[in-house]
């Protein structure tokens, strides 16, 4: 297959080119060619002279079966918020986590977002989800034990379950990975022995980071550590490693987490809406060499899965924190949204060169959102909205075309997810 | 005409109400009646079950010419920006003035927008663009004379033609008003005397206020006063002063504007995207009895026109500014994008009442950003992007209907557009 004079072609290579009027080819779910005048005699060829064609969105933190949650409870600190959270997510099963899995797959079909790492409960159901959307996950069972009240067996147990299902499907699209909760709500016990299955098994290991001053204090008042220095005492910072939210860091903590190439999720919007105070140090992160990628978070807390959103809820942030406006320039936010994901998540996507995966997202280069065609990456990440997403391709597949959604049957998915929410209420 | 039916009626009136299943009446451009079941016989139906209806939304500081330089100069902060931007506006004449201002009229139509305040140069233009439109507009014809380079004269005579010029269209759509650019660009005398010809003429008066803390602080080293200090000593605060931006005010300058029953237009993406340090005093004005509306500045600075977007920007700025995720409610947000603003500019709509102009938004209710169907005005701030808009009334005719934009043509709007666009690089 082949995609013709592509009006522009994002890059996102080394030298960040945007390139006009290339032709892209795909073969085997990889990009096998990018030139221009490709000899496509006896291919499919895909008319884009109305597209700016860029890396598909890679989310890296959010919990997707929550989108049946969405508006549940809003405008609530982290604390509260979450006890309300946790009493709605006790009335839900199987199909339930099912249905909102696959509700919030069609939203980031929507958005343009091609792989994303979720960690949620009863997570096979959201594994069944992705793969009927085909979309590109990695799949944490979130671990927790409330800090030692269960023993970590049972849910060492669970978290072997989940890996031996995924890796059984065979498919480079789904990934088993582990995903302790977080240090305040998961046992010394846990978190370490859910880290040894993870190296035992090669497999990234996440788990929420100083997303709160409260967890902070708690963490420093329990083991006299702060949390990112208590992780490196129990042995679980490595390259694997990857800090959702990492708010709350001090410069300390983010030279340790540069020196085990340890990695972190920013969520700007559910950062702010819970008001946690804190601030992703981007700029640190950055000097300290830390891989840094970008999160939506779950339905339930932003309340969107729009990586679109997300940039500009990340520029925002930083230029206003810093009272500078260069910081986070909107070339680094695509980066982080691309890129940077994609490198956390060892994937070989994020971005548009021969022998990447054909993870592709294309935008109409018409839209009113991303004229006039001048700085075009500035249009993505400031003005435009996901009424400008034509199409997405994941592993060189359309899972829209046109406007239209191919690996889900769209109204049949909201059927679903409304069906659910009625045995919710 | 007779909205049939509607899913979802969200009022905005004083008890906020949700109305399911009720019919809306339009007749003269006002909405006559709410009800249950209104007779319709020999009248219009408009088949509202699958929609969510509320008040379209209000920008109350735009400059909508400067789509022509949306993404020109990102990422810097206002001093320079402005340098950069004032460069590029050298070469704007009359044609690129209404080619801008319309292309912005159509990304206004597509963002649920029904009135604006606008200033900026050749205001004319802007008007021209806006009638075609059918939007609502409020025209400022921006006054600047590098605090005396040149005569106040002049300049007033040009806002008596523009005046005129408006006043001759006879129409409510249309209306003038009167805009000094700031403190820092206009002399006493201009401030002064463009005042009197306001209150003369009973028009509201707007201008850039304490925007910046450089702003402020030459406000002081020259005045001795703070801006809004400044701008009571010149006796041109009363309830027909609208301050743009208002972000470094101290809660001495909050009283003053509401001891003169004076308003603010808060622009958070604009203030965080340029860097400015500063913050809105939200609660304080509120507290203080401030009327406050939301604006997005213009598409250089923003770079979207999107009061959805605006929404979310100023809950999620409040909250984090505060530490405090009850700052700053969803529904608090969209009261300021509508009756908010509704208020300030004395305009008999912003809500869905009998008596009320008909200018009514439309969202499809089966849009996944708008599910589950709960909580819609938390959707309507946090979840819902552009693309959930069907429809557009303004004075009791569709601008927008079934996502088609009624009263410009779109295709001829973009090109013109680009061909200003052109002349201009």
């Amino acid at each position: 297959m082949i995609l013709k004079n592509c009006a522009f072609l994002i890059t996102q290579d080394q030298q960040r080119q945007v390139l006009e009027g290339y032709d892209l080819r795909i073969s085997g779910g990889k990009i096998s060619k990018i030139a221009k005048n490709i000899d496509s005699s006896g291919e499919a060829q895909i008319d884009c002279k109305k597209k700016i064609v860029l890396p598909s969105f890679i989310n890296l933190h959010t919990h997707l079966a929550m989108g049946l949650l969405r508006g549940h409870e809003d405008d609530l600190e982290l604390e509260p918020w979450l006890s309300s959270i946790w009493k709605a997510e006790e009335k839900m099963s199987q199909k339930e986590y099912y249905a909102g899995s696959k509700f919030a797959c069609l939203e980031m079909i929507r958005s343009g977002t091609s792989a994303f790492l979720d960690m949620y409960f009863e997570e096979k159901n959201t594994l069944k989800a992705a793969k009927e959307a085909k979309l590109r996950g990695y799949f944490g069972e979130g671990l927790i034990d409330y800090c030692g009240s269960k023993k970590a067996g049972p849910i060492i147990s669970k978290l072997t379950e989940l890996t031996k299902y995924c890796q059984s499907q065979k498919s480079p699209l789904l990934n088993p990975i582990v995903t302790p909760h977080s240090c305040y709500t998961c046992s010394e016990e846990l978190i370490v022995e859910s880290k040894k299955f993870a190296a035992k098994n090669k497999l990234l290991y996440g788990m929420h980071l100083s997303e709160t001053r409260k967890e902070v204090y708690g963490c420093y008042a329990k083991h006299k550590k702060r949390p990112a220095e208590y992780l490196e005492s129990l042995g679980v910072l490595d390259s694997n490693f990857i800090g959702f939210h990492s708010s709350w860091l001090t410069k300390g903590e983010i030279e340790t987490l540069a020196k085990y190439k340890s990695s972190a999720a920013h969520c700007p919007t559910s950062n702010m809406k819970l008001a946690t105070g804190g601030a992703f140090p981007y700029r640190e992160m950055k000097e300290a060499g830390v891989k840094i990628g970008l999160g939506t978070d779950g339905a339930a807390s932003n309340n969107s899965l729009n990586i679109l959103g997300e940039m500009k809820a990340a520029c925002l942030m930083q230029k206003w924190l810093r009272w500078n406006a260069s910081e986070m320039s909107a070339q680094q936010a695509l980066d982080l949204a691309t890129i940077g994901g994609a490198s956390i998540l060892k994937l070989n996507s994020g971005s548009l060169e021969s022998g990447k995966n054909a993870d592709i997202l294309m935008l109409d280069k018409n839209h009113f959102s991303m004229l006039p065609p001048k700085n075009l990456v500035s249009h993505i990440v400031y003005s435009c909205s996901r009424e400008a997403i034509t199409d997405l391709i994941v592993n060189g597949e359309f899972l829209m075309n046109e406007g239209k959604v191919m690996s889900l049957k769209e109204e049949e998915v909201k059927q679903e997810f409304l069906e659910a929410f009625e045995r919710l209420i």
